[in-house]
């Protein structure tokens, strides 16, 4: 049964490589909820206090990739979906 | 601790609801990945069925969940998506 548990959780990990990559390679991310990402990243913190505090490898693990996703994808679209010309915008 | 991670998977699961509600009002979902929720709903089914083997109703309850959310995000994309037309094209 563990082993079922890993295959799933890296498969729930792993699935938002692509998805980083599209949106790189794509420069976009319009389509992309950031309420989404935000709740994400918030209950990915919430998962990695709950694995240290049952002190579960996996859980600890798992969610520390995934965090490092999540946050990247928010970035990403954070970068991307500003305005052009914002950048010198807010130089002033 | 249960009480946290409670929280943390009430969380990771209602973030897929903003997503769903984006894609729906824009009608648009190019953005999304499919593999990152093809990859996803895999994994989702690979916890559900972890969930039963260990008897934990936390991990089948938002499992379900989540795996509703993630499949009718991944239709949603589908639907809107297709080219103009080629609904009538299929229809032939």
């Amino acid at each position: 049964m563990d082993v079922l548990g890993l295959i799933a959780g890296t498969l729930t990990t792993i699935a938002f490589v692509p998805q980083l990559v599209k949106i790189w390679r794509s420069k976009s991310a319009k389509d992309i909820s950031y309420v989404m990402f935000i709740l994400f990243i918030i209950g990915i913190i919430l998962w990695e206090i709950y694995g240290w505090g049952i002190h579960s490898m996996p859980v600890i693990l798992f969610n520390v990739i995934t965090f490092i996703l999540g946050l990247a994808i928010l970035i990403l679209k954070f970068v991307f979906d500003r305005p052009a010309g914002e950048a010198t915008e807010t130089s002033k």
